[in-house]
């Protein structure tokens, strides 16, 4: 996909970075929220493969590269002032390093938190 | 509800900011990304009522308070690493400035933007 009428609409911040939201394409789950440079927005348009930058690794890290199932794009959308992503896409397994599901997977109730699914694979290394 | 454990648990970034992902309840729909600093925590925990902060106003930003409807608090999530909320809200009408639903009614679609929604209201002021 020629991403570039897609980036020129996008509001990188200081850092270069917009927010990415990840949500399961069938099932509405939010899985997980990360970050995205212009090399990580083009990538994942042009392989259809969601590829992040690691603000702790300084990297491209594309899903599933070093360990764990990736994340296959379904759709994309963009929200109103360009500073957000929402990635509609296939997630099996674990998106969360823990191995759970989502990394959403604590509720904030009654001001405690509350652990509320269980993992489905090993954490990552 | 008292918010100290909740608090705790957060990454405020370097500006005393996190994340916060608004989807509703019901349907699954994912409305905005907006950012939360503690005080906007802590008021959204203790009134149901979602408060933001806004950025561009460096202001606490209630959801409804000056114009278009608000948000109602069903559930909140906190993620892994404590840098991003999902909050589950009861959003009657326009969630976007623009009068849209949603803030993420454009789609990317083989490298253009698509408006795939139509407002449902008028845009805010």
């Amino acid at each position: 996909m020629d991403a570039a009428e897609v980036l020129a609409a996008l509001a990188f911040d200081r850092d270069g970075l917009v927010a990415a939201v990840a949500q399961q394409h069938d099932t509405g789950e939010v899985l997980m929220l990360a970050w995205m440079n212009r090399d990580a927005v083009a990538e994942t348009l042009a392989t259809g493969r969601v590829c992040y930058w690691s603000r702790s690794r300084r990297a491209l890290w594309r899903k599933g590269e070093s360990s764990g199932p990736g994340q296959r794009l379904v759709a994309r959308r963009v929200d109103c002032d360009g500073d957000a992503l929402l990635l509609l896409v296939d997630q099996t397994s674990a998106a969360c390093h823990t191995g759970q599901r989502s990394c959403f997977f604590r509720a904030a109730r009654d001001g405690r938190l509350v652990t509320i699914a269980e993992p489905v694979a090993a954490p990552s290394p």
